[in-house]
Formats: C-alpha cells, sequence, structure tokens
C-alpha cells in the first residue's frame, strides 16, 4: 500500500503519522521527494482501513498495489478452474479447454416449448439448457415468469434430453425451489446483491454470475469474491454487456474482458451475445467474436417461434440457424484447440 | 403506439398486417411515404405485446408515445405528492415547499455515537435522522454493519430526539425487523430488485427509492411504479449520482433529473450529495445546488469523527460543518420560498 | 416524419398547425388517439426545421424515421464500397472480400525504423503502412512527431516496400504536404472536425475516418456524410474503442458496431485493436474478434523495440508476434471466405 | 514517481533496472513487500518516459503522484485568475468574485436579431455578448452559420450595446477574421485540436475553453496547458455536459466538476447550461445550480423568437424569461457574495 502525503506536511508530522500506522503491524519506507512524501507500507495492510486514512488531513492520495480479492486472484491460483458437471451423455464444461454453449429460450413457456427447444439445443451441440422461470422485468406490467411451474418443466426437459439447466434465482427464499437446478444464475441486476452472494457463498451449486451493467471489472471479480468467501469456488463469470452511451444496441459487448480476465483470475469466463445486442442477427456474429477472444463458451437464447415468444424475442435464434452457427463455431473452435 | 413498417413490404402485406393487429382491439391510421408506411395505432395498446412487433419479419421499428408507467406519471395525477410523517417535534416532510433534510453517519457504529450525531442534526434542523444497519459493501471483507444491533440503537436514538429513522433494507427477510423505522431506503444496487420493491408495495412504509448507478430516469420511475402496483404510493425519489467516463468524484450527479422528473413525476425527489461525490468538502457546494435546481430535500452524511468512522468518513460531514451548511441552505430555501 | 403534439392540444389548433406545415410541401396523416394526436408527415421532409418543431408549444415528440444521412446509407445504394489500391506488388484492399491489414508503428522515429517495421510488416503479409508524423498527444509537453521529416521517411519506406501509406493529417493546412500520402486518416479527436472533414470532401484521397470515443454510430455516419457531401465517397470507418466507466483497458471496443455499421451503410470497416486496449498482449485476441465480427481489416501498431518506442509502446506489437498473428489471421479469414 | 514491479522480479533485476533509471537523474527509494518492490522516484520526473516504463517486462504499475500539468495547476499559481476586459460601460468580469453572465443566440441570423438580443442581454444584466457565426453542425445539410458576415454582425452589436463578444472559432484559419472579437471560444469537439490549442497561445485573446463531451477533468486541464504552454493564460473553463448514458437531456450536467476544478487550477470556471440540457425549461434551475456550486459564470442562449431560430431554439430562453433568471441570479450571488 502506497500512501502519498499532501505537499507541505513536516517530517515531524510524517514522523507521527508513520507511527501510528506501524503499531497495525506495518512496516514503512519513505521516499521524500521535493514537494511532498510517498509512504510505503510493507507487511500485511489487509487491517488498515484506506478509507480512514483517506480523509486524514495530511493524506493527498491512498494505493493499493494490490487487488482486493484472493479466492478469485489467479496470482494466488495459478490454474484454471474448470466446470465440469457429471451427466449421461455428453460431458457439460465450461473452460479446461471445452467451449461449453448454454442455450434455450428467454423463458419457460409450456412443456411442449422447453422440450422442443432443449431437443433442438441438444442435437445442435449444447452442452446446457438455459430457460427463465423466475424473469426480472423492467415493468411490473410485463410477463413475469412461470415461476415454480416453469422450474418443474425444466427438469422434465432435463429428464427428456440430459442437457443440466442453467436458471435465474432472484431471491434467497426461491433457493430451496432450486435443488434440482444444476447451475444457478445471478443476473445482471443482482450482481451486487450482496446478501444473495453470501447464501450462495453456502451453497454447493455452480453458480453462474453476470456482469452487471454498469460494474468494473473489479467489482465483477470483488462479487465473485463474495461467493468464493462463503466456501463455494464454483463459479463461472459472464459479460452480456454493458451500458454506454449509444443505443445500436441494448447494450455495449466489452470482449477484452475475456483476456482480461483471464491474466486475473482463475474463473471460466463465458459471453451472453444475445442480452448483449438485443438483435438476433447479431448474435452469430458476436458468438465467433467471444471464441475468437478467448471465452470458454456462451450462453444463447434459442426460441422455437421467436415472433410469438413472451419475451425477447428480438434477440433469439430459431433452432435452424442456432444449429448453423454452432457448425461455424466447431470451426473457430478447432483453430483454437477448443472442444464444444 | 406507432409502428414504422420496413421499406419496401407491399401494401398487401400491410393489410394484413394491421388486420391482425386490429383484432387485439385497436384502430389504426395509415400514413403511406415514398419508401415507407407509418402505422398509428389508437386505443388500448397496453396488450400490445412490443416485442413480438419488434421482432416481426415487416417491422423497422416500435415507438411508444406514452411513458409506460402510469401511477407514477404526472400526466395522470398532475398534484405533488408530499411525505409528511407524524411526529412529536418539528413536522417531518418531504415536498409540498418543505426542504426535507435527512442526515446522519454512513453506519451505525455504537449507542453513544448515534445519539450524539442525532441530537447534532436535529439541532441544526434537520427533520430525519438517517443511519445504516445492514450495509452494502463492495468487498466481503469490509465491515457490514452491525445488523439487528443497530436497527435497536437507530430506535433508541428517535426516543431520545423524536426524529424519524431512515434506513436500508437489503432483503424481503429484513423486513419484518424494520416495524420501528420509518422510512425505508432502498439503496442504488436494489433499485431493480424487482421483488423486493413488489414486496414493499403490500407495506405501508414510505420508500425512499435511490436511483442506481446506471439506470435511467424512465427506470428509475418504473421502479417506482412497481411499488405503485402494490398500493404503496407514499414513494420518495433519489438522485445519488451515476456512473460516468470520469473519476474525480465517486460518481457524477446528474441535478438535472430534478426538474426531468417534476415535470414527468409528482412524487418528491431529493439528493444525496454524500454517495454522489464521496468528497466531504463537496458536500455544501452540491447540496446548495440541489436546492436551487428544485430538489424536495437532502440526505447527508453526517459523522462526529470521520477520520475514524467504519464506513465512508471520507464523504461526511461533522456536526459543525453540517450546521453551517444549514444555515446557508436555510437562505437558499427562503429564495425559492420553501421552509426547511 | 412523425409528430407527437401534447396531449390537450385541440383539433382546432391542430388542424392549424398542420395547415402551416403543409406549406413546406408535405401531406400530412392523422392519428387521433385518446390523450393525444399524432401526426404523419409523407413527402420530402428534408426541409422541415426539426428543431423549431420541438420547440413548438404544441409539440410533444417529433421523430424522424429515416437515417439523417443518404449518400452513407445502404439503403439508397446497396452494394458495398471497396477500397482498392493501385500498387506495384500485392493488391491493397479493405473490404469486398479482402481483409486489408494496416500496420506499422506509432509515430515515425527514424530512417532506420520506419524501413525496418515497414519491411517485417510487408513480409508478415500487411497490405498497408501505418505511420504517424503529426502526433495529437494529451500533454504539451508530450513527444508531438517528426511533422514533415517524418513524411519523407514515410515515403521512403513505401519506395523500399512497395506499401501504401496511411497517417493522420490534423490539420487542413497540412493537406498540401500530403500528396504522396495513399490515405488521409482523421482521428477519433477530429471526428467532428467539420471544417477539416469538408475539405477532405474536395480531396481525391481515400480518407480512413476513426470513430469519436464518444461519438454513436449515427454521428461517425454523419461525420461519413460530410465527406462524401463534398464528393468523396472512398471512406474507411474505424473502430477503436470508446470511452466508457471501467479502466482495464484504455477503451472499449465496441465490436458490435461491425454488424450494425454494416447493415446501415456500404462502406468498409475496419477495427483498432492497438488503440482500443492500449495493451499489446491483447492486442492478437481483439484482432481475432475483429475478423470473427465481420471487420474488413485491421490497423495495428507494430514496433521493432516496443521498450524504447517514443510513444504507445505498450500496445504495440512486435515484428515477431504481428507475424504469428497474421498467421492465425489466415486461418479466420479462411473460415470466413475472406483474404489477406 | 511511483513503479511497482511485478510480483517474482529478483532484487538482482530490480538493481539493474533502477541503476538505469538513476541515470535519467532521479533518487530511488525501495520498499520491498512480501510479493513485490515498489520504487518511489524522487527529483525531477518529468523526462522519465512513462510509456516505456509500462512496457517494460519487469514493470507492473507506473503511478504519477503529481498532476501533469504545471501552468493550470493551483498548487503552483495559488492566486485566483480572473478575466477582467475593459469596456465603456459594466466591467466586463469572470471571476474575482464577478459572476459574468455571457449570452445571446445560439446563431447570428441579422443584424435586427443580434442587436435587438444584445441590446435585451445587456438590459437584463449579462456582461458579455455571445452568438455563432460559424457553427460546427452534425449534419453537413444543416445551417452552418452566416461566417464572416455573422461576425460583422456581432462587431456592429458591440458598438450599439458596448458588451465585449464571445464567439467560437473552429479552425486555426479564421484567427485573422477574429480581430475584434473579445473571447475566443473552443468548441467541445475542438478541446483537443491541439494544434488549434497551440495557435492560440500564440494570440492574445483570452480563451473560452469549453470541456469535451467525453473528456476528463485532467484532460480539460491538459488542453488549457496547451493553451498556457505558448504564453496565454486568460483561460475560462466551461462545463457544457458530458455524455452518458441517458437521454432526458441533450447532455449530463456535470456541476461537481466546478469545486473539484476550483482546488485544483486558478482558473475561472463557468457553465452552460444551455447545451448541458438543450431545453429552454431546464435552464434557470440550472443557472441557479451553477451558481450555487460555486461557478464564475454562466454562457447562456437567449433568443427573440425561440420558434423561428435557425438553430438551437429549444434551449433558447427568451429575452423576457432571461431577464427574470437574471433577477433570482442575483439573490443568489448576494448569498455567496457574488457580484453580477
Amino acid at each position: 500500500m502506497i500512501i502519498a502525503m499532501k505537499p507541505g506536511v513536516s517530517r515531524e508530522e510524517i514522523k507521527k503519522f508513520a507511527a501510528e500506522l506501524e503499531k497495525q503491524g506495518v512496516k514503512i519506507d519513505f521516499s521524500h521527494g521535493a514537494s511532498q512524501t510517498v509512504l510505503g507500507l510493507v507487511g500485511d495492510t489487509s487491517a488498515i482501513n484506506d478509507e480512514a486514512l483517506r480523509v486524514n488531513r495530511l493524506v493527498e492520495k491512498v494505493i493499493r498495489v494490490q487487488e482486493p480479492y484472493k479466492k478469485a486472484n489467479r496470482l494466488f491460483h495459478p490454474a484454471d478452474t474448470v466446470l465440469d458437471l457429471p451427466t449421461t451423455g455428453k460431458r457439460a464444461m465450461i473452460g479446461g479447454g471445452a467451449f461449453g454453449v448454454i442455450a434455450g429460450p428467454c423463458s419457460v413457456e409450456s412443456r411442449e416449448q422447453i422440450v422442443l427447444v432443449a431437443s433442438a439445443v441438444k442435437k445442435a451441440g449444447a452442452a446446457f439448457l438455459r430457460g427463465g422461470a423466475f424473469k426480472p422485468r423492467t415493468s411490473p406490467y410485463s410477463f413475469q415468469g412461470m415461476g415454480c411451474a416453469g422450474l418443474d418443466l425444466l427438469v422434465e426437459a432435463k429428464k427428456e434430453t440430459g442437457l443440466p439447466i442453467v436458471t435465474e434465482l432472484m431471491e434467497i427464499s426461491q433457493l430451496e425451489l432450486f435443488e434440482d437446478v444444476d447451475v444457478i444464475q445471478v443476473g445482471a441486476r443482482n450482481m451486487q446483491n450482496f446478501n444473495l452472494l453470501k447464501e450462495l457463498g453456502h451453497s454447493r451449486k455452480p453458480v453462474l454470475l453476470k456482469r452487471g451493467l454498469a460494474s468494473t471489472m473489479t467489482e465483477l471479480l470483488m462479487a465473485a469474491e463474495y461467493v468464493m468467501a462463503g466456501g463455494n469456488d464454483r463459479i463461472v463469470l459472464c459479460e452480456r454487456g454493458i451500458r454506454s452511451f449509444d443505443s445500436f444496441t441494448r447494450n455495449t459487448l466489452d470482449l477484452a474482458i475475456i483476456p482480461a480476465l483471464k491474466k486475473k483470475t482463475h474463473l471460466p469466463v463465458i459471453v451472453d451475445p444475445s442480452h448483449a445486442t438485443g438483435i438476433a442477427a447479431m448474435v452469430p456474429a458476436m458468438s465467433k467474436a467471444a471464441i475468437a477472444a478467448g471465452a470458454d463458451g456462451i450462453i444463447v437464447e434459442v426460441h422455437n417461434d421467436p415472433e410469438h415468444a413472451l419475451c425477447d424475442g428480438e434477440q433469439s435464434l430459431t433452432p435452424d440457424s442456432f444449429s448453423e452457427l454452432m457448425n461455424t463455431l466447431r470451426k473457430y473452435a478447432a483453430i483454437e484447440g477448443k472442444t464444444i
């Protein structure tokens, strides 16, 4: 930790200030410049209260050299974390050389619909089935999902196809309903719902953690750290577009976070091109770009009849266009030495 | 609702498309341009599924002319909503000509601290006491608030001073603990926690709803609509800074939302200059700007000893500087014809 | 063009208002809703002054259905525009199935440097040489480029290698110095330097137009329209990262603009992964993502000795890493049916 | 300057690296932590090439403790800079206790219009006349200003009223036409037109420098530094709204930059509420907020007939509403101890 003192603070004052800090168990190195002095704190600085320092009248700037996350930090865990679920059929993996594809409708609408889509995406090569039962909607007057009935239908689709299911949890009290769910999705709007994250830390279920609309990379990793601090380290990070000043797409897909995350963390990273763009015609281009940028997978919306979807039809691929995309992605995966 | 058809769609196709729509109970007016046709839908369009329309292969653009919120809309409720709590002493009001000041520490830290600060802010003219018991923190390793014990201390401070208390609720299950709380705060990160909003719709407590870091004005009003749809219309909106590209302040305080909200909604609007800037020295300037811009109040952090605060000391005023600010704000209020 | 009248405006007033508009040569269709009336203007609306309409006391909203650009609009020019420069060696193309690679150092530093880098990038397969002579720098105290001497060295490198040269013009008066330059680059900060754009409209040189840091897609196309309105339609658009709230990369590369631009315009689109990320290690991932997303080329910084570069060494590839990247890009191009 | 070495770099390597740096005339203090070493550079670090350091394979982070601007820095020039123009009538001042109001139409449209508006704003208390002769417009098909004829009319209005004139320069070659202009405005889109800034550094005219749409506070100060580096220190900074994700106003007015700039620089700071909001009805609220936040003045658009303005009528006050605003601002100025 580095502390730049304000210009004009006397050596005497700095000495006293440093003595106080050293009582907290750190060693201090001094660098006296012409207009100001800089302190380098060595040792365990995790107990030092940055905020108190920043408000100190002698201090100009406090800079932490180390990242604030530990369990998610690749520095301390160099090996890649891989999600690898036991299945009866094809291995359901994300990371470790596997490009995991999660596909399915925005919301579960009926037994016919979810089984039909599940079978189609399985045939095309998806390793996981997605589908929303509880839906976060901007308007209280929009369709809010089928709820528990939707969860039941997802489980039926899983039985029919063998695909593990990924679905979104909206609040802690729903957790008991998620027993048969394979991967719990935390949506972008809940990325900093800290109580929910803590609770998931005590769960044994893998968590798909979506980046918030205006969350920095560090905040995403701190959200993962919340879950990991509770003991659950089976986390998949998901870039799904951030909010920027332009609106030709629903959000701005920030693909550079993939190589950036790969450097900072050992957790697998996937991309959601459907929510990022909001436009079905752009999903193939952005899916290819995701694998090219180094992603470990994608989560894609597929609907048998997008024109009549109850939710997000604009961004849904048809089973045919999804199948075509998968064929192209296999060629990309081959170049990158990955399997789909 | 207006629908622009794609260039080149035939009159025949448009006729069929319109006939389908008319089955949903709307009347359609046609405007045939040289390169494309525009449809104006008249009648109750609330049942029309925009999303399905947008994905229709014949449609280029769908534009809703009316705002998507009804209960929060000033068009249908021209008179200002005012928060006016019964108290033993000074009236605790926000709106209706009252500039309501909510003040107190970021977190409750001890009985002494909260009572001391409560008394000081009351003396200076605050109408409400704020204080966090449950704290949303970016890091799992930071102080998370005193929890229930903090709530109890707030209630004690209320007993001592008569000030109604405002504190943040982080999840639905905490609601039963909030019986003695006067105003429930929904934090920026929970502005789109829709289940929480629905639950608060069934509560009879006033809600202080903070704008999310990257939420549009319309989304803020839709969040209020969620609560109001449940029957609770005692809502105070709060601008607390949005995320922009610059970082000289913690967030970017968007004061123009005050006159904009005043036009769109009847709900009162306050400003949080402490979280918006994150810098105590800027709080007075931004508080004055808030009243000048038309706000109905402010929520300000005050701490008896900012250098030793467990949280957000950087942005806390001392009781003395708060008192000085209140004196200036009274002069501003006089110009604006408001009372503090 | 669509005009939504304010709620409560009388039929009488609307009639008068519409009569005024019709004097400007348009035909008006009316759609009378319960709370407001919507007007559809048919005919040539280009002369109608939107701004005056918006300020009219009877008007709530004015919506233009058609895009404000004509010459850049794919609707009126369906066929792709391709940049194809005559060269003595390999064809220098961008678009039309060619993935054009522009490579070279941030700034020209010496004869040895530019010739060495030019030869290396040519050998690796680049079709154009880039290099800055006039450099826009944030600080007046930073290296500002070699100026005219730099241009001369670029021309020498062109003679040695046959590669057409791409370099940045910073102001109109420099135009006469650019006679031997093949493609004139307009930097992100000059994207809305309208006088410069107008001047380039009268030039016969191709223009590489970089998207501004905070420019919308429509503004980028309007900037192109400025050049095209003057008669010069040889324009290449370039996405180079926008400013967002996060800072793990220098800017946020917005790759979804590629399919979006491809739909809206016939102009070729390339990507600058070097400036977008500012980090050499991320350039390969983002270059691959660019071709996967449908780009017609990239512009990449290559320096023989990044540690001693006078400018932007952080984001420069070495000739070896560039050559390796080109080998991978050829595989991607093969999948996409493009040539490098 | 502080350099954090990468974790794992050996003491030996650090020693060599530091020895190289010391050759550039700095002294180095070492702080050896458990996982990495931090270097503190003391002495004149202005010649050190940050960029080369950042790309060095041993270096993790480079942090400059001091601001990169010198002449604009309040640390080295504590006293406020004040703009104070000689006039025949009322003093035309910005800063130093004077709240300077610049008012006038977006564009000069005719002799009658400019003289009428000039007289009206003078009567209401404005100290400067604004008016555009050369207009930067997003579309090549919009009105581009009257050009030289507009300048002549401004000079006539100045003769009639005695008000000094403020108008925008769009390119260097126009400078010779600006002899009778009192304050040269650099628009937001030209804030980083570095050649223009350098040229203005050699001018003796005061410069009104508008913050770019996506420029940080530091970049604004660096732009001022460009002008000051050339010897011209009569600069007025202007906040005019930044681009954010929301669109209920044209831009997002960032008023917190006023106290932030006041701390960092000695230059006066004004606000443009007209361009920031784009909505006339919001201009009074934002003007009052500007003075409350500590601004030294405002620049406001006033038009005799906004409904027929050739440009930006939506955001123009009428002379009457401007006069009313001035009356309120005088009350605010009295509280703040300023004169209008």
